[in-house]
């Protein structure tokens, strides 16, 4: 893997293995895609909080690891998941892409909320 | 959209319209993504070569927005597109993710070669 390109993080695609859907992109360093490996589930670095995330620490919303692929470049990794529960997006949706880019530069919402993201997440930040 | 996260550029997940294939991973700064908007062919911006790269400009495997989307931190985006010709790849895949990465670390072609790429791309590092 090439860990250089993004000054030590590899973006890490996330899709869904039943449906294809794209849930999310989160980085991975070396350590946490050894983690990843190690547990069977996802974890990122987080480059706002600057340290390990486990996805789904608080909301319980794992990402189960179901294949790991990675791109010609060696830059990037593309995750086939089972995304345990309601969603993966921490607004409350299956997927974090649930907003459409129109030629207008507006952005609506084309997604149904799947949860109550105040009611898993309570007043916590972390995802 | 908020283009610091990543020093003013965008990871942008392209995924076949048809099959929900995830193609191929590239980067987007401000120009790119308004000429991938004004003219419906997705344009990167090239890490590597450090410009503006118009995916197929060489191969002709030109990439047509059908869908854009956007993600919930409005720092990654999701195009969905028709795929032109054999493959996205430069190395003759129809997806950038033709290898899967195994728990002893070794990483095996998993997808058949669609074309062959010094056909294509004869001795020029274009893509």
């Amino acid at each position: 893997m090439d860990f250089q390109k993004s000054g030590g993080l590899l973006p890490a695609i996330i899709q869904d293995e039943l449906t294809g859907d794209v849930l999310m992109l989160g980085f991975m360093n070396a350590e946490s895609l050894a983690l990843t490996q190690q547990t069977g589930e996802v974890v990122f670095f987080s480059r706002s909080r600057n340290k390990l995330w486990k996805k789904g620490e608080s909301s319980g919303h794992v990402l189960r690891v179901r294949e790991m692929r990675v791109d010609c470049d060696a830059d990037t990794l593309l995750v086939r998941v089972e995304a345990v529960g309601p969603g993966a997006c921490h607004e409350g949706y299956r997927s974090c892409f649930f907003r459409k880019v129109e030629p207008d530069g507006s952005a609506p919402v084309i997604a149904e909320r799947t949860f109550a993201p105040e009611k898993v997440y309570g007043s916590e930040k972390t995802r």
